[in-house]
């Protein structure tokens, strides 16, 4: 089979929900395969549909126990759920993220949960970019909900929020822990709070610790509610669950025209940036400048004299990102 | 004054080890201006020089003090110092990193010591390049050491180490900071392990663990010594600085030719695609694809197809990417 019509049959089977066919797109698009820009130009249209939960917080908060819960809920709707976990590339922040996973795989034989990690390790700030196709993707499988759910560490997690319609912060009356969550900017992005194992001491301040940061942010608009949670008794979840879905309604309700087109915006700059940079990579493996490449390996050319080179012969410039020929 | 001999002066202030011409050279390349890579193809030949050491660990081992330390026996041996503090953008790794940054002014009224700090906050993957780049400034300036300083708590801070020609990963003897160590890949990167505050209980036990690691590593080659420091009474700094200088000359004396081609091809790769990158960014907001940009905006072209359109336009990707003409 040729790669055009195995790709072709790729996405018939992804169109049929063929498991299989989506995990191989990701795989695609996460390997920022030559075929991926235009494997998801042709499924965008079909994306848009679900609603994208991010659950974020501090390791140990109980991330995962509570997104089993979710799905479990969301599942006897009789929904197509998807998580994507981003696996933090900061083990300093502790926590049993592989465990965590595993316990994940209570859904592991239910064909309509579809879990997926990926790692930011070497991802190389190509990871929201990822996170954000792999989502579209998922959505556009047929996924009505979808969760992503970070490890609260670093600009890279957050940046992945981004993507989420509704943040749900997980905090737990632990030393510290809203006072953590103010640093880590998490404050700032949340539009729900979970105080989880809420039967531990503390878990009243904290709460009321919460709901006076969101009471100190801009006063207009959605205020993010503070919910008492205890997972793994499955108490305040269905609450929680209503509350995420009074967000999207808020949410529909309030569409920003500018952010809608803004994001538009910032997506078409993010692809065509990453397909550059792809291809550049791609074309000087490729030997698409041998000579320059060999003359800089025996340091003969310094890189940034070599770059600019590049950057000055178009004829060199064409052949490394492989552009097809103006017909003149 | 024109914006070519604007640059020429700063240069030659730069030549003459004018400190303000080195901040504003650094902000330059920070900001990725367009001046940016042929002042660094300019500055390029005076580097190479330096010794730049990587200052890793996590919050509250003491690393500020540490390099203050530092810094002061260097600077009574006349050399010039610079450090590099990487900030990090996980505050919940913790720790009172501005008081640290604080405490390093012991030395601000130095002329002989240059103290920048850059945020991974916002860099979105390009801090690497950036930090770089400006070790590779403050090399050609004529600093005879550079100490790079980051919190290890991702990725992106161990990309930054890999600038460093000698690593020191600092700890403390505090509950599982070695496994914390292990976890994090520092024991994977560290030249040099410093087991900081060694007058603490557990101290002996965690030089033991890292020892231990150390062992378990691949045998042959350079064993990273585990050094007791007592950074704040100023004990077994002078040892560690002594092996520092041993690691140094273990490296010359060690160098892989094929690893320095890689670096070399890696940094030509690197400044080409951030090249790309920052034009591409800057074409497009700019107004190079005007018609195309606002249908997406409007969601009447989706970003995926956007990127397609213009990589398949020779025409219009040399005008985002302001390539020079051909002359045919």
């Amino acid at each position: 089979m040729s790669k055009d019509s195995r790709l072709d049959s790729l996405l018939t089977r992804f169109a049929q929900r063929d498991r299989l066919a989506l995990a191989r797109l990701i795989t695609l698009v996460e390997n920022r395969a030559p075929a991926a820009v235009a494997v998801m130009d042709k499924l965008y249209s079909l994306s848009g549909r679900a609603h994208v939960i991010g659950i974020t917080g501090p390791p140990g908060a109980g991330k995962s126990t509570l997104i089993n819960l979710i799905i479990r809920k969301l599942r006897s709707a009789d929904q197509l759920v998807a998580v994507l976990a981003i696996d933090p590339s900061s083990p300093f922040s502790g926590g049993a993220v592989l465990g965590d996973r595993v316990r994940m795989t209570d859904h592991y034989r239910d064909t309509g949960v579809y879990i997926r990690s990926i790692s930011t390790r070497g991802s190389r700030g190509g990871l929201s970019r990822a996170a954000r196709e792999i989502v579209r993707l998922l959505d556009a499988f047929g996924h009505g909900t979808i969760i992503i759910e970070t490890v609260g560490v670093g600009q890279t997690e957050l940046d992945v929020m981004d993507l989420a319609d509704t943040v749900v912060v997980v905090t737990v009356p632990e030393g510290g822990d809203s006072v953590q969550v103010m640093k880590a900017g998490l404050n700032e992005i949340a539009d729900l709070f979970v105080v989880n194992k809420a039967d531990r001491d503390g878990a009243d301040r904290l709460k009321a610790e919460l709901e006076l940061s969101v009471h100190l942010r801009d006063g207009s608009g959605w205020r993010a509610p503070v919910m008492l949670v205890q997972a793994n008794a499955d108490r305040g979840v269905e609450e929680l669950l209503a509350e995420i879905a009074r967000h999207r309604e808020y949410q529909a309700a309030h569409r920003d025209p500018d952010r809608v087109r803004d994001r538009r915006a910032h997506e078409f700059i993010e692809v065509l940036t990453s397909e550059l940079d792809e291809r550049a990579r791609r074309g000087i493996s490729n030997g698409g400048a041998p000579g320059l490449l060999d003359a800089v390996r025996e340091g003969e050319v310094n890189p940034y004299s070599a770059a600019r080179r590049i950057m000055d012969d178009r004829t060199a410039l064409d052949k490394i990102l492989a552009l097809r020929q103006e017909s003149r």
